[in-house]
């Protein structure tokens, strides 16, 4: 079966969708981009990430290509068109093309793209195991709020992980503190049982997926704190785990080689990741606010 | 006159020239980039250019997409086909087109684009006058040493300067030493007259003209110091320039809306300027070897 992409006001075939060689996204780095979870055809936690969405576009002053309201249409009728009923949408949104220049361009017209793919979810921790992370240093730039394309640090740091074997690597700033992982939050679970994940300022990406695991987890009666944590204190973690659209919540097993407790998935972390399927397969989908 | 570009194997017309939504380059700005002076039909500078451009590359592990020979030919076939004279060419070479993994993809071919544009130069300043320059805190990843096309940062930065009305902003570490400018490297000339540039470490990219400049002027006779500066000391400098490929050397009379010095382009940086002008003309193109 064909599958589609959706770019700049067109559904082409995937193999044949491009994009000029002078969007600014190619160039410069100068767009966003948003990865939505889709379970049993509908979108997980589309409030959020479409509040993300424009929160990152605000902040690099890029007008959305459309309303919201057509966006939504337009994600629908991908979906559509592929046929997914599980998997995600990935959308990218650059602030057009433009001859090269690093200031913003005076008429360029903001670029779209979408693409879904197909991925089967499942409410047990996939495998039945773990993951394995490892640290590397944080090299990414300020304002890691912003959910841009600019992912080269990234992408060297889920490549290290690659080389060590393992699935993610966190990223600890020059403090000493994890910040993030590199396509997902870092969590861990205290001896007192307490979930600790770093508070959303401009050091992490603001998790939309980890924002309803707090609230699963809260609703739960569960004590989540947000601030910074070492990697010596999740050496010594009860749990730890890692969130995203695409990875749900995944017990991490190992870090730095060393193993998290018994080296066994978590009991709170194969719970929050229950909770999470169930909420996605609900399609709840609560008004959004960022946390203060 | 119809305007080609190259792009993976092919010279394109640049309205036409595209490539596929999933090139690394445009989901992670997972590449590099180089822009060199074209004069008199020639390159200025290519041998420094290609080293760092292979130096860029080597970092990221992303294979050079055909041999240094080859890529000499591409390069000038398309400055034959568009006919350009003076100008300059930007070439980018992106680890490629993969179905969409932050790791890097086991199988892809390096993408690579090539366009040109022509441009006058001049051995007078542009309008015998300076530029204004303001100052921005540097909010870049780690590691500018290497030339990626993860540049919103310095489209920030640059766009900051253009809302101020100037033509480039110069970044400051959180020591309180200027780097570089957004697209250009910085230089003072000091009450004593000695020339003043940061140091080639990862903390700036390693300019290829303002090497030239620090060449032609030691064969000068004129001291060049490599080391940090403050935002203090540049204001009080007997001069201020800036050096890129496509700048050469500009004076700049104002920082921050303070005049540098009587608020006119200093003797020295007209001078570098002319000494470039023809350096370029001349087409000299040294073995290139990096700052120890």
């Amino acid at each position: 079966m064909a599958r589609f992409a959706y770019v700049n006001g067109r559904f082409e075939r995937h193999g044949d969708a491009s994009v000029h060689i002078e969007d600014r996204g190619y160039q410069f780095a100068d767009g966003v981009y948003e990865v939505v979870t889709i379970f049993g055809g509908d979108f997980v936690d589309e409030v959020g990430h479409l509040a993300r969405l424009k929160r990152s576009l605000g902040e690099l002053r890029i007008p959305m290509p459309f309303t919201e309201a057509v966006l939504k249409l337009v994600m629908r009728e991908l979906v559509r068109r592929n046929g997914v009923r599980d998997g995600y949408l990935y959308m990218q949104i650059t602030r057009g093309v433009a001859p090269r220049d690093f200031k913003f361009p005076k008429s360029a017209r903001s670029a779209i793209v979408m693409t879904t793919r197909r991925q089967i979810f499942t409410s047990a921790m996939p495998g039945d195991a773990g993951v394995r992370v490892i640290s590397v240093p944080d090299i990414r730039w300020v304002r890691r709020d912003i959910k841009s394309v600019g992912l080269l640090a990234q992408v060297l740091a889920k490549q290290a992980a690659a080389d060590a074997g393992a699935f993610e690597a966190w990223m600890v700033d020059a403090d000493g503190f994890v910040t993030e992982g590199s396509s997902s939050n870092a969590w861990i679970v205290t001896r007192d049982g307490v979930l600790v994940t770093r508070q959303a300022d401009s050091s992490i990406l603001h998790g939309i997926t980890g924002n309803s695991l707090e609230k699963l987890a809260g609703e739960a009666g569960i004590r989540v704190e947000r601030r910074p944590f070492t990697l010596a204190e999740a050496y010594e973690a009860r749990e730890a785990f890692v969130s995203s659209a695409t990875t749900f919540c995944l017990s991490v097993t190992e870090i730095d080689g060393k193993p998290v407790a018994n080296g066994h998935p978590g009991e709170l972390s194969r719970s929050l990741r229950r909770h999470y399927f169930d909420y996605g397969r609900t399609r709840q989908d609560r008004p959004f606010s960022w946390p203060k």
